[in-house]
């Protein structure tokens, strides 16, 4: 089987020619390769934001090839490996990190493992620091014009790879506000929209108004459907295009007015009828 | 008729996975598409800035698909629409608010609109706020694919759409300065240069020194064809690539050294001999 | 001989349409080229990094058509040029302003040059400030298409073209710190690694451990072959994927712990056994 498509997911950025670069480096071997990029704008060295966009990602990704680099420890002993998934119609290419895992749980789980041991599919280079451009983006070409995963090097136990971090909520029980959830914001997108790891579902037994404790500012905000349904200026919490809670605001950045990053704790507590002078707070908890 | 080529257009941004999601769906029902991006740094909610970008590119657009997506009221009841133009070899996919109007104009106005009520078409989401994803991705795959247009969803009345927003100068009465034109700045591009919504046969009337009056801030500026005319640290008012005037700096940003931004106004007004040491002022309008 | 292949590299940016219209002049004629983007993300108006940025990713581009555009003098009297490298296998579009020379030099020399001459292949516009969508785009795509290279104008000596500047090392003999080497950063990348302008090879006499000096800062960095190789917080000097010195720390940037930018100077000597205050220096040389 050989592939038309790639897509490719890092943390390069584009002000550089790194991007450019490696999709050449695939381009005049494989020249038929439709690349599209998922983006390179994963933080520098945020490898658990990349796990979870390539993850949201993957559902949507046609068959074929994915490069996913976002790699701190390229040119280490951690190994560059090959999972192929999905009865071979998708094979990742990337640093055993942790990155892939979540993207490779989400299409059904990994069926065979590859190291890119096989040297001689690489490009040879004068440093060790640029893997998609010398080992992935080779690679990928071999595969797409029809070469074998068997090839690229040592198979290996898929149970042995490293796994992805992904962040659950739990419950917590607050002398102040009750029995709620703690979870944590797992993405804050261009808009600055903060996706939180719960479902709409994960808060069904509660109202549809929920007192967020972000540290020590507490606000509410009601669970809506879009943007627009949020007051001018207000918190809301929208089921995001992943079906996942995000705090929002409407035409302006949540994270921006309230300071959230990703990783930063977020609780949420059902919003009860009493006087509560903390919800006027405005001190974020970030500078 | 099926099309080969689609362009995109969205605030969107390109560090998250917006855009790559949105053309894996595309390329994976119509994996011919040929797909250019317009741009996706539109300023997040600018309905009118975007609308303004997609009229200055669409004349350069190859025929077939076009997708811009500036959409504060995504998932409300505000129509996702297509709009046919050009004897049918173009087809506009966008909100309903005002973002695809200048563009059709300039392509010779909508021929027929239809509101992207089948459906069947779509995918289906968990949420509504991301419908470049389940809207107009695979209804534009749907085109591209030889799919009518019919089968989109109910014709609309093309003079209900909504229209867009074009500022148009004025005339003005000074009582320091004398006649002269009130305009805006329209678009500050990344070397910023400041456009505005004149061009210079507007001011053909007028000498080519002109007196720029910006709030309290007045400058001297000369019609120039090229910004190596403009002496250096100088402002200079230079007839850009579209034929409007831009208040520019030769290898500097006028916008930033003069504190403009998008729909800032600027008036126009001949330049004289009097002595005049208002024009030595640095005081720029915006902090 | 037609070309498939053309890579872009300018200054544009992608948050306005430059970009878009460029490549969809090049496609509405061209319509089978394939469109690399090396990168947009050159600071605006520098051209000595977008030509050393061109000559790093040059050796990997496929054969065919690139054009690269930094061009202040964009509409003045500097030439738009043709440059033919490889027996034909490549030819370079963009100003004569020395921003392809490093990479004409890097694919063996110009073969033959040409000024962009024949009116009749650029598109007519109202402004002359935006060449690569009126001059390079459309003479692009003549020469994708199998047009002549002795169409697109009158023919030049190629020992008459605007040279590159690239930055030289020089040995220096500093009172206090012996005989070293004077260099200067060429490139800072997105993770903030600081290229100099020396190879590990020019270095090679002395141990790997040296004095770094910058302005009145001085540092102490060793040799190594990845990031990871660099204690947390410490400073590194990483052979880079070019295989030049990369003033580097692992997971953070080095560039902005240092205060460094391109063009900066940085002077390395020896690092003896002596006792050195100085090397606790924590004050950058930029605010």
């Amino acid at each position: 089987m050989n592939f038309s498509h790639i897509a490719l997911l890092t943390d390069y950025g584009t002000d550089d020619e790194f991007v450019g670069v490696l999709k050449s480096v695939i381009l005049d071997v494989a020249p038929h390769a439709r690349i599209t990029d998922i983006s390179h704008g994963v933080a520098p060295f945020d490898v658990r934001s990349g796990s979870l966009m390539l993850a949201r990602a993957i559902q949507y990704v046609p068959k074929g090839v994915i490069i996913a680099v976002v790699d701190p420890g390229v040119g280490t002993s951690r190994r560059a490996i090959a999972i192929e998934v999905a009865g071979g119609e998708g094979i990742l290419l990337g640093p055993d990190n942790g990155l892939l895992a979540p993207a490779v749980a989400m299409a059904g789980g990994a069926e065979r493992a590859f190291e890119l041991s096989n040297v001689s599919l690489h490009l040879e280079a004068p440093g060790a620091t640029f893997a998609g451009r010398d080992i992935f983006a080779p690679v990928a070409a071999h595969l797409m014009n029809g070469g074998r995963i068997e090839d690229v090097g040592a198979q290996l136990d898929v149970d042995a790879l490293m796994p992805g971090l992904v962040p659950l909520p739990s419950d917590v029980n607050d002398d102040a506000y009750g029995v709620g959830v703690k979870c944590e914001v797992t993405w804050v997108d261009t808009f600055g929209n903060c996706q939180l790891n719960i479902g709409a579902d994960d808060v069904a037994h509660m109202p549809t108004a929920l007192r967020i404790v972000l540290g020590d500012d507490v606000r509410r905000a009601t669970i809506v459907r879009t943007y627009a349904d949020i007051p001018a200026g207000a918190l809301g919490l929208v089921i995001d295009s992943y079906g996942m809670l995000a705090l929002s605001m409407d035409r302006a950045s949540a994270a921006q007015s309230l300071g959230l990053g990703v990783t930063d704790e977020v609780r949420l507590f059902p919003y009860g009828d009493e006087a509560d002078t903390a919800m006027t707070t405005r001190v974020g908890i970030r500078k």
